[in-house]
């Protein structure tokens, strides 16, 4: 599919496209590119085969790659466009993995005046808590869901390479407005982090008091996994995407408001209903997430 | 350790005190009681060797029983202690496991005008979303924290005699004061759940009408496994317990307060340091858990 493919950062998603385009044949060669600071985790990635060799110049990096792919923290994608501005090629095809694809939208814009048609946002729905190459697999993206967000001058074939890029991955592809994503994610994944942080958190200046923590149990186990989350990347996702997140943050206010205002007046019955609505949805949720 | 131990409620958990106390040879007869519509469960848990015999009929359920374990739903506590009232015997010990404690003493209040000194109140840490007796195991309690919160006139030696009974099950005992525990349990347990289906119950009418679900991953599934929870126990446990939560649930209304308020200001410096001790926090919490 592609002749040489270049990574731009190696950690655990960028690791883990090289391994599966490996895999998968979808390239000839990998070469991956990170600063200073990411040498040895670059040496780590070559001597595990996970890519073909590396450089920190990004000129080298790019130089007669067909596909290059974003796979740096969202916060700084702005500064990677920057960088690769004057490197930029027509004949390459551009893709990304940023969690919020109006923030990487908006900083391609500020780069270049307008976001290139070579250019395919996209977002693979897949993660671990862990980082780095050493955390990468080769199945990472196996019937996960993968979203590409195009624009209006996107150009559609290099939007169709991407997504068979994906599909040949293993991902399941839906294609998306940027809004549409950024609405979506928010509410199913970082609203929730937001809140296990914040439970947490609350928690946390409880439990120095009192040591509450002993006390909790298998459920608040799983309730706050996602709160060993890497705080760097989810302060700049939230940032990212605080347009969508803090009207869910007010709605979610209102739920909690409603639920203690049922607790108050003792109806009980309608606090029954609530949380039988919510048992319902969330095997909704389960039907689907288990059929992948 | 007792001569018939009588299970007043043969479900998960009533039925796994049965089978743990006879594996660890601590009774020698088992007999439950439950009331008409229990009569299926019973023949079940019958079938199953959980108990040796059944009986709808309280006065033959507790007569010649020295232990008798109340494992019903926190609501209908007080409806057993009025049945059991006219039958109460002083040379048997009476134990619970409601997950809220001051309320079940403030139920025997009611009842008795009085807490009966040999009445020891208790709860498990333990669960499991499914219920009835047929979701019963020997090793629920293995290892799991069993709190007993005596009150001022309990007679300590039927309070020792339940911790030895629960630590011959495999249970870590903790005595604690009533408030203490319902304070603690309403930050560890009650308002995670309250979260758990206020999110799900606020994502479940989003996903009505734009199909939000598909998208969630992995760690919206553990995030929100507790809002599987049965919804009849849930409610009755946060209403029993409102006073205690309340409070916390305004606490965390304030806590996100802050966290949109970081967003609003792009105070990310300060989002970081959240997150972090969140994260911090966790790693307390799971060095504890997994030391257990």
């Amino acid at each position: 599919m592609f002749n040489r493919l270049c990574v731009i950062g190696v950690g655990l998603i960028g690791g883990s496209i090289a391994r599966a385009a490996r895999q998968h044949g979808l390239c000839d060669s990998i070469v991956g590119y990170g600063r200073e600071q990411d040498r040895q985790n670059l040496q780590t990635a070559k001597q595990l085969g996970v890519i073909d060799d590396y450089t920190l110049e990004l000129s080298k990096a790019v130089q007669g790659a067909d596909c290059v792919v974003l796979a740096t923290p969202v916060a700084s994608i702005e500064s990677i466009f920057a960088l690769l501005k004057p490197l930029w090629s027509d004949s390459a095809i551009y893709t990304d993995v940023g969690s919020t694809k109006g923030s990487v939208i908006a900083a391609a814009e500020r780069i270049f005046g307008f976001v290139p048609d070579n250019f395919v946002p996209a977002h693979p729905i897949a993660g671990a808590e862990q980082s780095g190459v050493t955390a990468s697999v080769n199945d990472l993206f196996l019937n996960k869901r993968l979203i590409i967000t195009p624009i209006k001058n996107t150009n559609p074939i290099a939007a169709q390479k991407i997504q068979r890029f994906w599909e040949q991955m293993g991902s399941l592809v839906s294609v998306m407005d940027v809004v549409h994503h950024d609405g979506v994610l928010a509410a199913t994944s970082h609203l929730p982090h937001i809140l296990a942080f914040a439970l947490v958190d609350m928690l946390g200046h409880k439990d120095e008091q009192s040591e509450i923590f002993q006390y909790a149990a298998g459920g608040f186990k799983d309730f706050t996994r996602i709160a060993s989350s890497d705080p760097t990347m989810w302060k700049d996702i939230c940032a990212a995407n605080k347009d969508e997140i803090i009207p869910l943050i007010e709605q979610l206010k209102g739920e909690l408001d409603k639920i203690q205002r049922l607790l108050e007046t003792n109806d009980t019955r309608q606090l029954f209903e609530t949380f039988t609505y919510a048992r319902n949805a969330r095997q909704r949720f389960l039907d689907q997430f288990d059929n992948n």
